[in-house]
């Protein structure tokens, strides 16, 4: 049983910037040689979060749209109050999607559906530089 | 330590259709004679979602009349351009709730509680064959 | 490798209230010696929640707010005619933020943020005494 970790950096455009981590952690995968176990996907800091999405342009804009209707960019939040920087709608999204994903790995594979991608969404109202922490544990 | 994975199928009626997985995750929890470790439950595909729910009849009514609101599926979405399939809602959905969900096992036992029942959930528009991964890693 | 599990009781106020637990887990982590591997954190129950989020008073109301907008409390839900507890509202927002998360651990530390915290948030309707559990797998 193996553990074996990496972080990449990613920038980002902010706003609400999906990116497509699919490849990465294929190729972490592959070069870590375990074939069985769980890769955990952890993205640092409490304005970001990791899903999984058909990664298309058109569900890339629903998503958008989507949290623009819930967690309006253009509302006061009273996060706003204590800081300034007026990303209270940032953190609040990212509390409700979270920042963690676990992915069985089986015979050397992810187990995503053909349509379904990992992304890192990034919620902040402003462009960032993002650590994000691929991990597996397995064999 | 060990790994252990199976696969099951479930058919689906698909419109937020929800099944109580939990009686087959303890029937492998069981056959895999692991007593300590974590069970990760895993939805293959970008429609479904894996969460915990206290499964009576009320609540299956109650989640579905919920994402009825917030994620309509009579809305249009930029999705059903790209595919025209019309289930823009169901990836959405599906991004938000998540397919992953990792429970500790103690002694044994899944560490629920007594109302709390594991479950999948299809949020595609139309009947589906689903395949749900349980992975178990632990002694 | 090895796996430690723990169980930590948090009395709570409900409705919305959030709680700091990363000291705990911090305390569990630096007691179990293990310096790399996964670490989940679990409430036990169908009306609790966990995730991340920055710790500070403004995003706490908000969370609050944006939870009552979305899923208000107000509202009658059909699970309230099952059981008459009047808590419909705390389990749909339990299924929805999910009751577990998992963080990794490099070098004996949590991958989290300097401004992101691990919460455990307690969606009923009354004060309630709650089990969360930790558990580390890795060596």
């Amino acid at each position: 049983m193996k553990i074996i970790s990496e972080e990449i950096i990613k920038k980002t455009k902010g706003n609400c910037d999906i990116i497509n981590i699919t490849n990465e952690i294929e190729t972490f995968l592959s070069k870590s040689k375990i074939t069985n176990g769980v890769l955990t996907i952890f993205s640092i800091g409490s304005t970001g979060g990791v899903s999984t999405v058909e990664y298309e342009p058109g569900l890339l804009k629903d998503i958008k749209i989507f949290f623009d209707k819930i967690l309006p960019s253009a509302l006061r939040y009273n996060h706003d109050d204590t800081w300034g920087d007026g990303n209270g709608h940032s953190h609040l999204r990212s509390f409700l999607v979270k920042t963690s994903l676990s992915v069985p790995v089986i015979k050397g594979e992810l187990t995503l559906g053909t349509w379904q991608q990992v992304v890192f969404i990034d919620f902040d109202n402003r462009p960032r530089t993002r650590r994000i922490v691929f991990q597996i544990m397995g064999e």
